[in-house]
């Protein structure tokens, strides 16, 4: 498989799938705009092998499901020629409101051929969809990552020790490229690290990677986290597994600092090549701008850099970087409303977006937004917090947000955060520093406003003399 | 404070104090013998510094503390006078059998004021003890870490915002150097990630850096984890905060890779050196080979080394390396015996000293052990895993340990653990790599044995052909 370019769209939930596994027009359009950016390749979102009644998801449990999808994938490449598109398969095990969850124990040998068959169906059947190859889903709280655990004690040869633990990846592996042909290219992505307690690191993932690699898979695309064991359970609802820290690592949110786990793909690289292994590794997790991407790739960290969250923001990420304007990025936030709409079973749209909207707008307009006044920012400290206020901006095609900049005692400016709104409270901010803002309103082609005026600001500094007076001890 | 060289040994847990906060016989060995190995900087365990009853933890919540403490010091520069020592001072919130916990929202400002004042008053004391500094602990799961902590949401100026968080923190920098004086040393322990649900990360600590740094502290030293939030609570005994997963952190156990902080003190120093600043971080976690030690001093990523459980399994770490025996390192295994001896309310031994021993042993022998018959290693595979024996060895002052190295496929070959016995089972192993194995027995002083006969073993690799036929979906 040639790819036009390194960067990948990660499998999204969307929950625009049909309650019967369909394609719907929604869920085309939402692939479509992804299409429309240009990336290297885009995995679909995950469908069910299995055909287990589970809302709004895709499937490729049944020939029934083809026809849709060879349509869908038909009309993307028409769309875009260059772009390699995979589905995602995977298969999930039982769980209840109650709060019980099926666990790798819990299955037959009978139950676990039957897995292996039906993802060895479904690969082929997405051949049969024109798709340029397909993923397998072993990451998070799901079957095969489940097996492939740290906690995975089944008492057989399918728990305890890591080859056992791999026993049914690998399985399903051998049987996919049997059922869907050598030449089809299968990648697989699973988690570099569990991040819950006691369970697997870097130390088996890299071993894992190798087994990958070993059964000729054409890709490898690393996640994190994202498992039941450390979800938060709510009553009544069954248990959502990317509540808990792990959920945190899977989709890191505004807390966490760029590229958060860069590490796993890197160590798992450098593992595959210390082996003799050229297998692509797939980076993934808060990577958002072009240098760092950039820096992923001239590094060697990885071979490819996949950006869920950030496509969703902006499905043309790839095709403006490539055509030198970046500047015109809509830029995610990390505010994670993507994941919380997800887990509260709702349609997934981003924040960003105008109210109401599906999809990321599309414009062509060249003009960019302008001041209402002239633009003067304004700025107060209280309760250690920055409160920025600002006028307002206007467009012809309609303002999209506000980018808000700071730059810290004598660095450069560097983009915070976005709003739809004329006000900011910014929290991470220390006493004693000196701050810089400015703003800039964003129209839908991304096309940015003069700045506002730049505000500076000194928190109080600490100093012996302004702390309040302590008596001795 | 200038130290004679960069390994530092962090403040650890022993239980070998008195229930009356008093240094005993037990505990001044312990540290006798840390010092013998002459590390750069050695921590004393955190001491409490309101004197609140909690089992054998050592105080300085009073001056009748001083004069014990004021003799271990000197016994210790007697020792090795190149050696600097500090206590590690703390405050802790009250925790009850039932499971509740006093939080930063209940503490009033009276309280607050006090616990400023304690700290100060603790860090006089430190100084008539004739310790080179005092470091204060405002990690884990203790109070000043509580107020840091982003799940900090106390609603006066001591919550909710960084600086509010960290005001705690300010006020008592601020008070401890001035009670101890300008020029006595004090540093900072610190968490660089909570890793914990909505806790902070490097994002926030790199900002908390910066303020330590303002303030004029000597040193920053970077741990991680060791929450009350995810620990696993056991019914009528008080919560401990190493349980769960940021407990796993902050000790990271022989499944984690090592150095598997080094990204926190590597962070937060980048950021410091952005900002201008120039004080020393202390990186720590599982940081256990001299390659590694040296790589994180060449490459900037911290200034000083800190390693607890390597310290512990081999006090004579630092004077073995600098002396050119690191091939007579006793290497810890991260098993963890030694932090759950601790969680059990025991004394804090090592695993790997023999039994019954409270401290690493001391021997001058020159004679390595040798093999009882030709040192035949053995090995076979059974459900994934490699199960190696051999022979036994001798040694005219005891035989220490054996050390097993594997060598995968073509690279060189790595300590994977020790063992006390004759046998050992390696889980960390995949089918169709090649595994070569040799296995060491090692004496009292670290030295070792001639290398058992090597064993090449490869597990059964997979392919298709060996897998069980999958009936067609």
């Amino acid at each position: 498989m040639r790819l036009a370019n390194r960067i990948v769209v990660p499998a999204m939930v969307t929950r625009l799938a049909g309650e019967d596994g369909r394609v719907t027009d929604e869920l085309r359009a939402r692939y479509l705009r992804f299409a429309k950016g240009r990336p290297g390749l885009i995995v679909i979102e995950a469908m069910s092998v299995h055909g287990g009644k589970s809302g709004p998801l895709l499937r490729l449990s049944a020939d029934e499901f083809i026809a849709d999808q060879a349509d869908l994938v038909q009309r993307m490449k028409d769309l875009a020629p260059e772009l390699k598109v995979v589905p995602q398969i995977i298969h999930f095990l039982k769980i209840a409101r109650s709060g019980w969850r099926q666990k790798p124990a819990d299955l037959s040998h009978a139950d676990i051929r039957a897995i292996v068959a039906q993802y060895g169906a479904a690969a082929e059947r997405a051949r049969r969809c024109g798709y340029d190859g397909v993923e397998l889903h072993m990451a998070h709280a799901y079957t095969v990552s489940s097996f492939l655990s740290r906690l995975n004690q089944r008492p057989d040869e399918y728990g305890r020790s890591l080859e056992n633990r791999m026993r049914l990846m690998t399985e399903i592996l051998v049987e996919v490229r049997a059922r869907a042909g050598a030449d089809f290219p299968v990648g697989v992505r699973y988690d570099g690290e569990e991040c819950i307690k006691n369970g697997y690191t870097l130390q088996d993932s890299r071993l894992i990677a190798v087994r990958i690699a070993q059964l000729g898979a054409a890709w490898i695309s690393i996640s994190a986290g994202g498992k039941f064991e450390d979800a938060v359970a709510k009553p009544g609802v069954p248990i959502y597994p990317y509540t808990g820290y792990s959920g945190d690592r899977c989709m890191p949110p505004a807390s966490y600092p760029d590229g958060a786990n860069l590490y796993l793909a890197e160590g798992i690289k450098a593992h595959l090549v210390a082996e003799g292994w050229t297998t692509p590794v797939v980076a993934t997790g808060k990577i958002r701008t072009p240098e760092l991407a950039e820096s992923v790739l001239q590094s060697g960290q990885a071979d490819l850099v996949g950006m869920a969250r950030a496509m969703l923001a902006d499905p043309d990420w790839a095709v403006k970087v490539a055509s030198g304007r970046a500047d015109h990025l809509v830029r995610c936030v990390y505010g994670n409303v993507c994941k919380n709409l997800d887990e509260n079973f709702r349609k997934v749209v981003c924040y960003l977006w105008p109210k109401g909207a599906l999809n990321a707008p599309e414009s062509s307009d060249a003009a960019p937004p302008s001041w209402k006044h002239d633009g003067v920012l304004h700025g107060r400290e209280s309760a250690g917090r920055i409160h920025l206020t600002w006028d307002e901006a206007t467009d012809a095609e309609g303002v999209y947000g506000y980018e808000i900049y700071r730059a810290d005692g004598g660095a450069e400016f560097d983009h915070v955060t976005s709003v739809k709104g004329t006000s900011f409270v910014d929290k991470g901010v220390v006493g004693g520093v000196a701050y810089r803002y400015f703003v800039r309103a964003y129209d839908y082609a991304g096309n940015r406003s003069a700045r506002s005026s730049e505000l500076g600001i000194v928190l109080a500094p600490f100093s012996a003399a302004s702390l309040p007076r302590t008596e001795g001890a």
